[in-house]
């Protein structure tokens, strides 16, 4: 089975609320992250709400990354996108998460465009 | 169960691949889908890939959208993150699926940052 792509989806709780409530911080934690996982940033995108949140996403050679911030409920939720071997996204994810000082992370991975060669057919499965 | 957000994750799969190595026809579909679905847009930021292959996502006052296509097998990534009421993730999947022509969709929904009652006690559960 090949996949073209690897999403982890992490909650993460228990977070410090301060930082979840910051853009720059939250900003910086993401595009750090993608660089400490060794992605190329492409483009980025973050966004204050008011009264509190942060939304933001960091598009990478390599997919994306992409949070939303209750700093109300001191939750994030994180999601990292990679294709190719180059990029590990669990290294991004596990770098967001002692940014963000989470106590509590779940986090599952599910693979994206999983092509599947039968014979000289190649079969699209989802 | 009180949930934060949805994220619908769709693998569309025999696309028209001209649509998907067209950053601005990919960026007009996803904003477009935004838009249909009632969602307010807040940041686009789409990277052209060579190649082939365009990489998107857009900010919306109710979380994001993101897509991430390879032409060469008329596949297209997708996934659609909203919180409130207001705004349905499956409309904006939908309208992308239809726009990109695709003849195999499949997508799941996740329900993101799940926190529970428990007497007066706030419980944040993964």
């Amino acid at each position: 089975m090949n996949a073209l792509g690897r999403h982890v989806l992490a909650e993460m709780y228990v977070c410090d609320p301060r930082a979840l409530d910051d853009v720059e911080t939250v900003r910086d934690i993401m595009v750090g992250a993608a660089i400490k996982a060794g992605a190329e940033v492409r483009e980025v995108a973050f966004h204050k709400f008011n009264p509190q949140g942060v939304s933001g996403v960091v598009v990478i050679s390599e997919s994306h990354l992409a949070v939303h911030t209750w700093p109300e409920f001191g939750y994030a939720a994180v999601d990292v996108f990679t294709c190719g071997d180059k990029v590990d996204p669990w290294d991004a994810v596990n770098a967001i998460a002692d940014s963000f000082r989470s106590k509590q992370v779940t986090a599952s991975e599910i693979k994206r465009g999983v092509i599947i060669d039968v014979g000289k057919e190649r079969v699209a499965a989802g």
